[in-house]
């Protein structure tokens, strides 16, 4: 093969990512189990929520316009005809010139239409003094006021959070269906890598991405599975990967960062399935191979460390995106370019930035150190249809 | 006890909070199970990263004085007298107009200061042909570049991301001392509240607090240990505190959102602990319980699931943060408001905001729904000494 790789625009790697993006079956998970799950169905409230109107306060149902011009200094005075429960299903009814008290969660009685809160009322024997009006609703949730019967709550591919998770328990959503999470298999190679529990020799250099790749594949919800440090010769490395898919539902393999390792690389690829891409128009990130063995996705990553996780989220995350039909499981914010920002046209360039309040600064290291992966917030993405940002410019970061 | 609640300032919450904060212990976790823990100690390097110099290309090794005046019409010649391959230790010398051969990553040989790309050199038989000029150091990677023996590459604290992981996997840590992640006791209180998975009948409420505080507790990276739903009733709740607070590190209790049911849940920690406070001027938020049994803290959350999330992030976040010794787990973003926002000066306030590229459009709801919850993106704080913020105004945004 050439030396020159012949470079496909990311926009094109991202298609063949789609397409070849295995899609993952649903399965159901009880809602305990569902935090970072996406969901395969869109969820719709089967009720209205809340299914009753209640009270927002403590205080007195009340009907509103017996409060009418009530103040301070001429409270409008209510026949207090009982207290409703928590939880009490019967809240028995407010007729003109009476109250009931009701906790804040309370049902309202029938014939009321707002609560007057306890701090502006004064309870004496059977009258309750209200010393400021209130508005009809006042103080009230309305049934359905939260979701309305038939309402789709969450899109199916949403990633639930904390706060979804409280409302799919308010929707009464117990068994969550959701995307099965794919399993993500992880391969180093390199004759010069090392188990990090030794210590180096001349030459030698202490494995990285694949703890790199386990902590990525935690942080957007997959499960890792690792196949360890397989040396550069065609037949380990063949069965590593062999293994690896079988096993996986996409597979990373990092190292073959030299011309030999990659070409290797590539042909047991082709040999085992099928290359869709060898060397992408991204820096860093060049040398990137996308290939597919017996329809699992396969993604040979760059040795160099900051190189490789350059690469998961440029494309690891289109891809995982695809295969659980969510957004990416990252989260993106507007900044501005603290220092000119210089790229080419026809690659795009991800560039490591520090984030300091609203401004980024680029980190531009050496490609093989990992320093900079440590000392950024996140990436830069200078499209290939640019030359660059110039001081100033409003751009968006990849939060790490 | 009085209906109104005696509130401390925030800022005096966040001193109580540090005050009764348990440190938790150390311990000692893999590498492998250590994304997300946060380090109870520094992590320095024991060694220089590389440990020696390196090529970052496919190339040959050659003295950069060697190449001078070197273009595509007069290449310099130099004899290729070898090739080192990956993880040789001894990549042997190269003198004055020889060169060798090395893959990306490979060991540079004595005598040699630079590597020329293969991209940019032709070989032809014992000669390779430089079109370029290199300079001196040009395509390495010196040795402890990356780190230097003896740096504090992670300060104590520090909370593991996937790029920290594959960090520590270069320094040689394959143990990784860290914090114990604490164990977070969840109770909900409330007659009204019935589990999810049961159909609501008249002025009953699926229970979402439970949901809500688990996820949060996995969210912040401590480990969720529920206690069901109890009822507002002295004996089952004062069980149900006791069994949480001898099992946690700390215990969260949402519900008792009535004065009644608050005033009980304050009146059981004063029996078995110390009430710290009783009111915290923050809305929404203001009936919040800080207590100790035994010391460990117990928070004593507003029913409303909007405002026991709020409580979470403005409280939990305090009081996990120093039970761990690490800022909060969150990521905090500045944000323009997109719309005024009146509040209270002596109280502190948190509205939910909608993100738009750097504007925060601020969601008011009633405070029984939890709909805001999953249309917002984070919350903006309005400290106690504002009066508010103007639309335009610069500000900070707490992300969910």
């Amino acid at each position: 093969m050439s030396i020159f790789l012949d470079l496909i625009p990311v926009s094109r790697a991202e298609e063949i990512l789609q397409d070849i993006a295995p899609p993952m079956e649903e399965e159901w998970v009880s809602l305990l189990d569902a935090y970072r799950c996406v969901l395969s169905q869109p969820i719709t409230a089967q009720e209205d929520i809340p299914g009753f109107t209640r009270t927002v306060v403590d205080g007195y149902a009340v009907s509103a316009s017996d409060t009418i011009g009530a103040g301070e200094a001429l409270p409008a005075m209510l026949t207090i005809t009982g207290r409703v429960g928590m939880g009490d299903g019967d809240a028995g009814i407010v007729r003109p010139g009476e109250c009931r008290y009701v906790p804040t969660g309370a049902v309202i009685p029938d014939g009321a239409n707002a609560v007057a809160m306890i701090e502006y009322a004064e309870e004496s024997g059977d009258e309750v003094l209200v010393y400021r009006a209130v508005a009809e609703g006042e103080n009230l949730t309305l049934q359905g006021d939260d979701f309305r019967k038939g309402e789709m709550v969450f899109p199916a591919g949403r990633r639930l959070s904390s706060r979804d998770l409280g409302v799919l328990g308010a929707l009464g959503v117990t068994m969550v269906p959701v995307r099965r999470k794919p399993v993500l298999g992880i391969i180093s190679t390199g004759n010069e890598l090392i188990s990090p529990d030794k210590t180096p020799g001349p030459g030698e250099i202490r494995d990285v991405n694949t703890y790199l790749c386990r902590g990525y594949a935690e942080e957007r919800g997959t499960v890792p599975r690792m196949y360890g440090i397989v040396p550069d010769e065609r037949g380990p490395l063949e069965e590593a990967i062999r293994q690896a898919v079988a096993e996986c539902d996409l597979v990373c393999i990092s190292g073959g960062s030299s011309k030999g390792e990659r070409d290797m690389c590539a042909a047991i690829l082709a040999d085992l399935g099928t290359v869709h891409a060898h060397g992408i128009a991204l820096a860093p990130g060049k040398p990137t191979i996308i290939g597919t063995i017996s329809d699992v996705p396969v993604l040979g990553l760059p040795g160099h460390p900051a190189s490789a996780y350059v690469v998961l989220v440029a494309l690891g995350d289109v891809l995982i995106a695809a295969m659980t039909g969510s957004a990416a499981a990252r989260i993106t914010v507007p900044a501005r370019c603290a220092a000119p920002i210089p790229s080419a046209r026809g690659r795009e360039d991800y560039i490591r930035v520090r984030l300091e309040g609203h401004d980024a600064y680029p980190l531009f290291g050496k490609s093989g150190l990992t320093n900079t992966l440590i000392e950024s917030h996140g990436l830069l993405r200078v499209p290939d249809g640019r030359e660059g940002y110039e001081k100033g410019a409003e751009v968006e970061v990849i939060l790490w």
